[in-house]
């Protein structure tokens, strides 16, 4: 029924990397010339789905930036680490201390520094613009390009997978 | 002569989601990540025309935005409906002040929340990149993405099927 | 060589509406709910070279926005009439200040409130992305979308077709 | 292997237009008119890669951005010509302060005011949707557009020709 080639029900965490992933690559700059993220609703509507259906979501990004904070955490995401240079290892730590077997565990990353955290899941999906290296080690690419949607579709797919999308409950409106 | 199976000289209301049908789904935040909606100044053009040519046009949205809430005033729109969790009651609240029945009314929205309003209405209308399962339930899906013309598209077929669309009234003339 | 049907040697002047021609019709807002326009720096080059080489250039627009009138005057224009709710008659009113024949004319528009304007010049344009009803009554429909090149694409081709596309002149530099 | 027809080993140094090439065409505009650039991550992941890797960036705009200048100062890039009006003694000064040979120098532009410049360098680079005579001068046209990864894509393969691109590197990361 799923386009991924994974059993997505084992899966019981998610962690996203932010810039080419839930924000375009070409984004605005304010005038001290600092890339003003963007957002996509639909990503926002599955990420405090998955959270309150008890998914661990993770935000790991090399950015420092108080807009992203707010966004993810008003969602209900409580583990967003901000100027991350080494990725894996943040990675590592969040999944212990969270319980999370490598194979439970799904990694979106676009570029180069991502690559070596996709290597250590169960399940690395990379956005349909990401960087070619990393398509190549990406399981699952979304149709959906970095921004546009690739949280949405991944996280629907998984809900599905365990039963858990479209399930009638008042708390799912924003 | 429409592309909309439905006679749609009945229709006497329409009621519009914001987030993904009114503004994209993807869009910029402020420094405190709160999404910055944006505006299609086609949908503009015809959302007040359709207001003075008497169409009950209500925006019916979960944001708390007070952008939204200026730029639809600003076109003659008074039923916005701002932090809205549960859109259905306050659906049906809007169409028994107005004097709506449910054959007469449209109701266009993209994503889960949605879905139930557009069950409770004559013609449930989807923008093309709506969530798959709220394009099921549509009867009409736009050829415009949300926010690059989807109330445009909609209410020019509208208007058209009354007779209202392009007679000549200098009053248009934004 | 152009493949617009028109003697584009003839035209001595072009008025431009803003949005959905010089700005996309999909625009942010501000924190009030003003549409924040948008500026192609493509068309910048040519409307500024299209001043230096003598075309008159106006602006005709139902917007209220600093922004508009301070971009297009940086650029050399200096026909700029904002807040402007029947266009024909500011368009002939400045036709005559500036000594123009209807033939030597174009109009670019993309909406209805443009088509009368456009019904009364030698050559009325529309932008890939307009309303049906104005493509039918244009002559010339660029490639490019409101707000992606529209004005580049048409000056060049009048420029080139007077002999005064890419002739060296260091002052063209920006 | 590349699908550039030029010896990039031997490429020693980029200069790099904005407008249209580091940033899309059409930006957004602040209250006073003034373009408010864009900047692409995957771009900014690969203009640092360079510098650390040793090859001499320049950014030669037009524009007056104290935002343009912060960005890339941040990325490491040392020489940054804004208000450039005629482009080539900018370049060529730059050439000769870096001892950079005409072979040794990549010039990506995008409009006619580059023209000149990418006239007098080994490699002339424009983006997809460049002017039509810019890309007739250029002898590698990247398949991205201005400012959706233009310098990414030449980067990646300058620095893959010389053995550089995806080195373990702890410092890559950002």
């Amino acid at each position: 029924m799923s386009s991924i080639d994974y059993d997505l029900s084992t899966l019981r965490g998610v962690a996203f990397d932010v810039d080419g992933v839930l924000s375009p690559s070409t984004v605005p700059m304010d005038s001290h010339g600092v890339p003003q993220r963007m957002t996509n609703l639909k990503d926002g509507y599955a990420l405090q789905l998955a959270v309150k259906c008890g998914i661990s979501i993770a935000i790991i990004t090399g950015a420092d930036s108080e807009a992203i904070a707010q966004r993810f955490r008003g969602l209900g995401i409580t583990d967003i680490y901000l100027k991350t240079k080494d990725k894996l290892p943040v990675l590592q730590d969040w999944m212990g201390r969270r319980g999370l077997e490598t194979h439970e565990v799904a990694f979106v990353g676009d570029d180069i520094p991502d690559i070596e955290s996709m290597q250590n899941v169960g399940l690395p999906v990379a956005p349909a613009d990401a960087d070619p290296d990393v398509k190549d080690v990406a399981c699952f690419i979304t149709r959906a390009s970095g921004g546009y949607g690739v949280a949405r579709e991944l996280l629907a797919e998984i809900l599905k997978a365990k039963g858990l999308w479209m399930t009638k409950d008042e708390d799912w409106f924003q």
